[in-house]
Order: structure tokens, then C-alpha cells, then sequence
């Protein structure tokens, strides 16, 4: 495991963050289509695309998710955090060999529940693609 | 393509729904957790997955994301539909094995935008684990 990294209820701050980048590849793309079984033509018929608005192949927007819960897993919390919700707006879209920046923020705390509330970004170039925020439940320190 | 119908705008209508069946099996979470890059122990290593209050390896919450976007592709309203947004609220865990029924129910159109409004549900043997809200842009009828 490379993804070991846990930061502790107790040692999160707002205003914490973390980017990762991610490349859409055709592999990945072909990938998640057969996983989440979506083979929209859209992400996998390159003459079908060329006809969509895109004018080519494009990325599930659930990929940008899992790069967002990659991200979250990765290290903010990182691992033991338990993903409680998310929500994502796309604004573009994720070409074949885009690399895709996933940026966490910390904007909230709730000490009590372990709740902790996360922007989400996903940018290619500096401009973003999607956004959102998620809530995790960040593992406490053991005693 | 197995995915390729498509419910036009002009002929969707509020309360329209579509369910389908998806397998969250070993295979398809190893996969996931490949392509996400996410490989969270308490996605991939039973040892560690039994240490916690799941006491077992679990789906990855963004894998639910991933078969909504595949439904939505699968008919409702299916091939040439563009995400817009998803929100999506994690209440249990997928286990191994478990059988998610993802349903999609229409509670609004918008006929200039082609704005479409989907609510989004995991269900396992009945029992809500995860739930949301979905936007999409209908494709509208060939003219």
C-alpha cells in the first residue's frame, strides 16, 4: 500500500490542502467503461463522438469522482476516512490525455461527529472542469 | 454498443423511472480501484478491512457514482444525455458480492435548457445505501 497516509481528526486545520494529478488516458477511460459498465459512446466511439458537441472522445464524469475519492483516501483524511457525501458539478469536459489536477480544501471541522467538509476541484490547464464538496469522517488519533 | 437508446427530451415526462442491477463483485472492486487509483485498504485488503467497523472489504462509495452515470447512459435518457451534476449521500456499505439496484426516477424538465432532474438511488436488498441528485441535458429529437 502507497495510500497509508492517515492525517488525524486532531491534526486537520481549515484552510489544509491537497492536489494530486491524474491522466485521463485511453486506457483509463476504456477501463472505466468496463468497470462501471457505462460504454456511452460518447467515452468509447471515437466516430460517434467526433458527431457530439465534444467533437471526440470525453471522459466519464464519474471518473473525476474517483479521482476526487482517490485524492480524499490519498492523504486528506487519507486512509480509515469514510466517505459520507458528495457533490459535483461539471462545467467541462475531460479529453483523452487531459491531465487532471484534483485539489482538496478543508472549509470545515465538527469536532464531535469527526465530520469534516472538503472543496473539490477538478482542473485541467488552471481552469476548472468540475467542483464540488464532499464530507468524510476523518479517523481520530488512537489513544 | 448495447447502451445506444436514447429517450429524447419531447418524450421523457415526470415520474418516468429506470432501475438496473449491478454486482459489486471482487473483480469489478479490484478494477475500480486500478482505475481510480484509489486503492484505500479498506477497499483491497481484507486483513486491514476486517479492523474496521465494517468488519470486511467494502465497494468503493464512487463505484455507486459510476453505475448511476451508467444507468443514466442506459436509457434514461440514455446515449447523447450530458452529466451536468450529481450529488450523492453514502447511508451503508456495499460489501462484496452485495446486488445494487440503482433506480432513477424523473422529477423535473426543463424544456428550454433541456434540463432534466433525476433522483438517484442505491438500493441493496431493498434498504437505501446511498442517494442523490442527478442533472442531465436530454438529447432532443432529431428535427
Amino acid at each position: 500500500m502507497t495510500d497509508a497516509v492517515t492525517v488525524y481528526l486532531e491534526d486537520l486545520s481549515v484552510g489544509q490542502s491537497l492536489e494530486r494529478a491524474f491522466t485521463a488516458t485511453n486506457a483509463a477511460i476504456r477501463a472505466f467503461a468496463d468497470v462501471s459498465e457505462d460504454h456511452n459512446p460518447v467515452h468509447v466511439d471515437e466516430a460517434y463522438a467526433a458527431t457530439t458537441p465534444f467533437k471526440g472522445r470525453i471522459a466519464h464524469g464519474a471518473l473525476l469522482n474517483a479521482w476526487i475519492s482517490a485524492t480524499i483516501a490519498g492523504g486528506l483524511p487519507g486512509r480509515g476516512s469514510i466517505y459520507v457525501s458528495q457533490s459535483l458539478t461539471f462545467k467541462r469536459a475531460v479529453k483523452i490525455d487531459d491531465v487532471v489536477t484534483i485539489s482538496l480544501t478543508v472549509t470545515d471541522i465538527q469536532p464531535k461527529t469527526g465530520v469534516v467538509t472538503l472543496t473539490t476541484v477538478a482542473s485541467v490547464g488552471g481552469k476548472t472542469y468540475a467542483k464540488g464538496v464532499a464530507e468524510v469522517i476523518a479517523p481520530r488519533k488512537p489513544v
